[in-house]
């Protein structure tokens, strides 16, 4: 079997993470949880060239220079990265990248991530990998379906109906259930065989183009036509925009997924999060004897279960409080309760109003 | 009548108001309140050159450059500053002053005010000070005794005895209660006929010394030898050290007032506050209608009754939280419930005490 190419979309924004992550700097490329952001980190997942080919990135224009900067902090020479025109959610994007890597040998394998997650345990990740590689070489689209530890009412699940033949950890999937209510979520949990979707894909680029033509044939052939008048060996591949820009928008589990032939699941618990708002750095942080996650000079006097952020050259002092998020980012200062951080998008929403402040 | 000499003590520190306030930067020469500095605004209040005479300041040697500063704000050339050698409490800096004052004329009087008060009803004040003139021809070391609109404990109190024969509104000073715990505070609003010590007197500088050296012989004489070398008719009057080094350090209500053969108290209600802490700016701001003060570019979505401190090029947002203090000022930021502002000191004890930090 050919090596992997990792497929690395990078075109999320993250304001729920204001104001460490904008719509300019986003907080994929912000160095928010362990060593470096969460795209270098992503990229390390793939670092063994023994199993991986080089890197296909898909980003926007405006984040291209963040993606070179990691790409050189992480030392990769040979990635390739796929600069989207404009946006059309995941599955145009991941077709860019297919349609790249079926140009290089039709039978590659691509492994889609998102750019913007944390993983704590990646051995387990990749493991899970080579647990789905053979059921993705005889033809199926391949889910990795996250251990689910609680009802989160903000992710999509994966319900898992049989194990394949012979191999009791690549299971079928039943169906996609897209973010749930309380209720639903709860009688998931309780049931069982329920997975978070973490957004992760293994899959023959022939395969995935080929379920894409057979169920968006206009998707699939803009992206065929804005890839077409490219070269995609370059370092930077550039899309044609009027073609890409006829294509539909929409989620590869909505467009592709839920209606493909064959789709399996992988489940796997490799300390998955999505870092989806200031609570989730306060779950994933170090916490002092108080409960308190202190990222730079944070000082904590009397207080608990607070996440303190002070940014580069920033010091956050708080007495009294408990289980607030208090961060400090260029002038910016936000203050939230940690069970409300989500609110974080009212802020986004009030500057983008009020554009003279 | 001579007109009356402006006394300004501005030896404070105010470590309540960090991280506007600190040592290097106090609170009276921010600005908190309304327009411009306390200092500027104590400055103000006694602008009338028809009733008052030039004023003499008396600071620190760190603060003098402060002083100039608003002082050529206020548009004030003939002020005199006496720097302190050393800060010794209220008393020796208030001898200083009465000895230079009483150098341009014994029978000078004097209006000592610190310079880290606000007041809202300045006509209010001067109409008290005008009532205390006669007690204070007469011989009286006259006090102000705020309105008190609360038990308060951060405050010293004076009991107010019978009025003055044909001056009701000047009454003897029964005693002085220093800061007194809460039961006994609450006893005192009862009973009535007690008011808050603002630290605000108006006497004859003779009369003061006479009474300085009756009670202090001491200090009377440190504070003279100190003084006895400069010319008092300086713009910057600087008491020799060593002299001024030796004097017992001591406040006027301790050394003096306390024991004095006479002593009055006029009742005042000029809209006062010490701004002893970020709580007070709370009460003193105006409210938008959720009760939130915001200072700067403060942004508050559904929150309530905070106190909001942008500082220059800063920008505060908060959600969801209430009855906080959120003060951003350079570099620094501070989180804390208005009802436990005073433990800012834990946060500048712990600075103090971890100065690499």
């Amino acid at each position: 079997m050919s090596k992997i190419i990792p497929v690395i979309l990078s075109g999320g924004s993250g304001t729920r993470l204001w104001p460490v992550s904008t719509d300019a700097s986003p907080k994929q490329f912000q160095p928010l949880t362990g060593n470096g952001s969460m795209f270098l980190q992503t990229l390390g997942r793939t670092a063994d060239r023994a199993r991986f080919a080089a890197p296909l990135v898909v980003c926007g224009d405006a984040h291209v220079a963040y993606v070179e900067a990691d790409l050189a902090a992480a030392g990769i020479a040979d990635a390739r990265i796929i600069v989207e025109p404009a946006a059309r959610n995941t599955a145009p994007a991941i077709a860019l990248a297919a349609l790249a890597a079926r140009a290089d040998n039709p039978a590659t394998t691509i492994l889609v991530m998102p750019a913007d997650h944390v993983m704590t345990d990646v051995a387990a990740f990749l493991a899970a990998v080579e647990t789905a590689r053979p059921a993705v070489e005889a033809g199926a689209l391949a889910t990795f379906g996250i251990a689910a530890s609680h009802p989160e009412t903000g992710y999509g699940y994966i319900a898992a109906g049989d194990p394949l033949p012979g191999t009791p950890d690549v299971r079928r999937v039943r169906r996609f259930v897209e973010k749930p209510p309380r209720d639903q979520a709860e009688a998931m949990i309780a049931a069982g065989g329920h997975y978070w979707n973490a957004g992760i894909f293994l899959m023959r680029a022939d395969h995935f183009l080929a379920e894409l033509e057979r169920q968006q044939p206009a998707m699939a052939s803009s992206c065929s036509a804005a890839i077409e008048s490219t070269r995609v060996g370059d370092a930077r591949i550039h899309p044609d925009p009027d073609a890409f820009l006829v294509s539909p928008s929409s989620s590869i589990d909505y467009a592709v997924m839920e209606g493909a032939d064959q789709v399996v699941v992988v489940p796997v618990d490799p300390g998955w999060s999505d870092v989806g708002g200031w609570a989730a750095l306060h779950e994933l942080g170090d916490k002092d004897r108080h409960g308190n996650v202190r990222v730079g000079n944070a000082i904590a006097i009397d207080a608990m279960s607070n996440y303190l952020h002070a940014g580069k050259g920033k010091r956050v002092a708080v007495v009294g409080v408990s289980d607030l998020i208090v961060v400090t980012h260029g002038d910016d200062i936000l203050v939230i309760p940690r069970e409300r951080a989500q609110e974080v998008k009212s802020i986004v929403e009030y500057l983008a109003a009020n554009a003279s402040d």
